[in-house]
């Protein structure tokens, strides 16, 4: 024990004189738990009725309340806000607060065409509350639809850690500074990455492993505000463990994008892409004749 | 504040005057938490002596009464119960719990089969407590034996919320509706996908990223009661990444296949299965002498 | 319930009397739950002022009484361990507590260069307690580091609990047993699967589904000694859903290995490996003019 | 640390292998926890409206569940039961758990009275809301009211931990054997204490410190089923710090009996009984004339 | 189990359609546990450094949060705001709300003197933090001073429900109404009742038992506003068990009031009051030879 | 909110800088949570088999952790600790906490024969398992019985905010520093206190409102090691409301003590105490006849 003892002091000596200290200088951070409780308020505001808790008003304050606490906290991380009075960052924050309050009615309203779109494309849904409820796909499009709008109001921090959880959550990753029309649907959803340029359009539907990302260029941080990642207009399928990278490719209306496809032009609307079948190879490991070639069908895409 | 206080009697508003009416018209929901706990109680029934509540009695009590509890909500979303008085629905569901209880030793057995799979399987497995403590795959199958059952007795909403649950932590997602053998394996898992009709047989061993999908007819509802997805014999093993799609394939006992490998038709018993290597290129960035093409053995399979 | 209550009476008495009784008569588990509670303390003292609570010597004496408690538990299933007094456990128990809060101040410094290295390559990381508040890359990296020192100290059990937490958070699977250098940085990560004898290098950068695994070879458990995973040099950067496999495959320092390559032996250093990108067949699903081949460019890394 | 250890073990050791075994032989305890919680449901059930749960019909599912389960454990401890089947308790207990429900109606009309009494009697009381949410005198009626029932239904244990639990929260102490009437109104209460055989009429009121209780005879348990405490007929008021004692000590209707009376015979109806004032004595502490004695009124009973 | 459901459907009908109707027209009532919670937060900004949460203007924003949301609810109960609009009712419960923050700072001295008259008076006394920590009369009168000003800003229930919290967990019941100076000490505490129109001045010291309360008139409703309780001076000490009653009662400055000295009548300044003790007898219940009185001393104040 | 807002900063430099600077100086406190937990782990080591957590090796490791953890706090507040290296503190806080281990086997013992007292002397008990687990006298006796082996010990702080918990509890009020023996018997305890150098023989019964105080000397600080409070010798009882004060009052072997006696003078042994009855007074108010003095019994003490 006083072994142990003295070597927790040394430890916490180390640490607490040690190069950690600048963290300790920073400004107080948002806290993740708070921003996820503070989602799951708002899940209970957008889809009223189907989880617990219903009264609509005191959620709403509630939530109104924790969010522009912690924007606060987030505000002062800001270089235009370093040295800025207590008072000119609560303004600030209560200011986008009220404005994000003021976009729950449009966000509601988007999540209920990605209901709609997932109803009308699973046959096995069994109801929209099911949905709702279980969803990963729609958990995914909520988070990030609330994020974004933090993200168009600037908020430094919380929409990452809002997207992050999502992603813990349901292992799809989404940038809130993604742009992404109605009626969205993600099957299944694991592996989906969709970067920060990304624009994409409505009745859109992608499947689990399906990558929206970069071409590297390793420009680092100089390529901040440039479009990196690809457009996906209307009605367009990616289905599992493709990929669509660059700024520039735009896969037209009504694409169907096959399964492993690897993707870095643009793609006309209304086409079929799919890989050419890599060819499999039989070999008989029993006492089965010989194996030969099987014929494979063009196209990769499937619906699970 | 009185700003934000007027936003939010404006939202509350438009939240419970709009469109949404259409949940708080519906039957009260089936409670995922409530769900959730409710699994961890059978995981507790199922192992004892490993977790650190063992009264199995008291459990399966509370099992028994929460799963009725959430049953009589499902069932209200039954077309059939719709009308129904809440005697008849308490019958039902009063039913459907007794026959679940009485799966339990079932359940039980299999589990115990997948536990000795695994353990047989995997050099890196230190014991048999360690894989029901950690193991992702044992969690998934554990979930999925217990929502099958479910699925089999009709139950609506209640298998499913639990299958996502278990997507949401191991990154494996098996529809309760697949009918699994005996000494099944998944290993690592993330992104694993097994859809509504598959069937897969005893010593099944899967690895991360498999799907076992339907090929896409975009049928949609119509195809509800259709086998969409494929049919895997015993002693199959799939490498990571591999996709098998389409109702009427059939991989034969024995079976092999490759990593990556994209298989919509049907294998004899006993063939391995490979992608023939897509060659690779190599091309020197530095001041290394230009790179030459390397050989690639042929099958893609291995283990982790 | 009559009928409900015999039918637990009866499910209870199988259970109890049934073939599980072998786990009763093992000793107690390592509970996951304080685990994973232990860990969180300890993420607290590696980074401090990052998250609430900052009382250093409070919670490292805590992680210290947790963690002596939970070794305890684990050393009781060691063969070597399985008939000794409980106070040769404690000591033992002590011993490696105290060596591994010695270990406190190199996990932490190994730490803080992931956060530079994830800080310097991704352009949209806002600010270092950004990256240690929510990227899942480091929360992996973090839990790893951990569990790798109880790994070197022979503790069973635990850092496979950890290891397996970190996966279900992140979707990224890293076996303790891996050793893994400094400026470690896994982006987007889920599928990213990293075996047990896996060595890496400095300034290593992994995308999303990248597998570092072994060939098969189905040796069992005979295989446990030997180094079954590949080695991978200084500087390599490996992109998403590439897979590098056996263990005397070596990736040479400064390679780039491409999206989806499939690698199984050796790369000379300051080369760039890719798939010859796979041919892409298009065919008009509308009333557009028939599709043509478009070229795709050589090298299939990217960047999110 | 090694010497805390060593203490433990030896600790531990006395305890487990000690006198204390006798606890470990007994049937499994009731658990006060769970009582205290089924208590508060019930409270939400008695009180619709009041506290935020309102779905009567699931709170009281979860309260006869939670019920039964506790009286079979409770049951155990009965002589009768000790070597039941348990089955047989299982169908007692159900049994009794009916009975309690149905008397649930009787209950709450018989609280309403309560409240309604109080409502009228205290003129600080804002509203009937506020006496259910805050008044300890309703609170320990409520309690009492439920303990009474099951007392009447010979459940052993569970009765005492609740009226135990009321005590701890309110300072009053009413036995739960103790019978009585409607529109009973405890003011104050802190003190209060009411013995197993007393009975009390409709429309009394006592406030705090007063005790109805036994005189001393020393017979220990012999004196079991004996009326041992007092009986208090309709109207009575009684004052704060008065005791009455003794089982054939009738107060009679209407009779108010004054602050620290000591009453052990019977009163007639609609007489007021007071103690006679103790003669106070009265010396200046400081520069002022010599003090004398001062008049003091008849009755000590008021009101706060 | 059929029979139970039966009865609970029974149960329900009756509480959902009986007279328990009125409750559920009423509005929502403010939340106990919220208003619970929301004192502790007051109780760590009014002595920051002695708990461990010290971040006063989180503290005080979460503070006046919950407190606004709870005047809302309480105001709706008003008869003036029956009918208001929500934002008249959300306008006033801010102005209350702001009202009560800026009051905090004189809480805040007062309660400073409360601590400082305990250290001085009581020898027992360890430190000023052990008294802001354990002693229950400074908690008493920490929840007296936050819900006397709340009184005094007329908001209604929610005064009540914090002195009925603070007399569950110390038995001292102070009607937020009374007047109390400062330097106030009350010692053990169990038992003592201060009624809503007490004035009492500055350093004055209770023991446990003490009643500050009314004499009956039994004017019910109609004496509402009329002063009741008794005035105590300053300097003046009363022993436990000690009543003092009436509203034109007056202690005068120094007096002193023995223990349980019954006193209706107003005592001069600088006075000792006390019971002339009654006589005691003495019985030998051994073989001791016979008893003879015992002289007693004249004062019965005294401390512990 | 802007003026909340405002009014919020106001308060938070007011507090931050005002006077309230004296606890923010002073070194951390022990947590009153904390050692409330740590009570409640003490329980379940004292009375194993009658609580539901019953593996005592591990909590009583918890329970000394936490118990040092909280002596190293409340030893930095001892004068003669306020600059010592935090390794002496860490060593002495260990010591103690080594004495109060080994001293829990007495503890316990002492506690089952105040079981056995209870047991033995209430009619209404039902059992030991239900005195364990529901009666207040036993839970202040055990409370009392650690904390004065911790007083013993020279920590500060500590046994106070136990005995306070106590009270709270239970409304009796025993200081740790007082001596009890064996077979202590408290009956309902609203409203006992004990003080501090009161000393108490075996088998000493109390009932409700039971006063062992000092006489007043107003000495202050001065009187701190002086006994101050009575001896109560081996087989007495004291009825309820009864007050025995004074340092050098001894209360004799088997004396038995009336109801609401004050006593301050020595009582030899074997003798009954009882206060001469005071007249009652009786006045019909209504149409009774005249009411007429009733004869009282002598002595005063009661059961209940």
């Amino acid at each position: 024990m006083q072994q142990i003892d003295s070597e927790i002091e040394k430890v916490s000596e180390i640490i607490l004189n040690g190069l950690h200290k600048r963290w300790d200088s920073m400004p107080k951070q948002p806290v993740k738990k708070a921003i996820i409780a503070m989602t799951e308020k708002l899940q209970h505001i957008l889809f009223p009725g189907v989880f617990e808790n219903t009264d609509i008003r005191t959620l709403l304050e509630d939530f109104s309340h924790e969010l522009s606490a912690q924007i606060k906290l987030a505000l002062r991380h800001e270089l235009q806000y370093r040295n800025s009075a207590q008072s000119e960052i609560n303004d600030a924050a209560l200011e986008i607060t009220l404005k994000l309050i003021s976009k729950i009615p449009v966000i509601k309203e988007r999540l209920e065409t990605d209901v709609e779109a997932i109803y009308n494309g699973d046959p096995a849904a069994y109801s929209k509350a099911e949905i709702i409820i279980s969803y990963p796909g729609l958990y995914a499009a909520m988070i990030y639809r609330i994020a974004h709008e933090l993200y168009l109001l600037s908020v430094p921090l919380i929409p990452r850690i809002m997207s992050e959880h999502a992603h813990s959550v349901t292992g799809i990753d989404i940038h809130p500074g993604a742009a992404i029309g109605k009626y969205f649907f993600i099957d299944h959803g694991t592996g989906v990455v969709i970067g920060e340029t990304t624009v994409i359009g409505d009745h859109v539907k992608l499947y689990q492993g399906v990558t929206l990302g970069a071409l590297s260029t390793k420009g680092g941080q100089s390529l901040k505000s440039v479009k990196r990642h690809p457009t996906i207009n209307d009605n367009v399928t990616i289905y599992s463990g493709a990929s669509i990278l660059g700024g520039s490719t735009v896969i037209g209306e009504g694409v169907v994008v096959g399964g492993n496809a690897f993707v870095i032009k643009s793609v006309p609307e209304n086409t079929r892409v799919s890989v050419k079948n890599p060819e499999l190879q039989f070999k008989s490991s029993g006492n089965t004749p010989a194996s030969k070639e099987l014929d494979q069908m063009d196209f990769w895409y499937y619906e699970i």
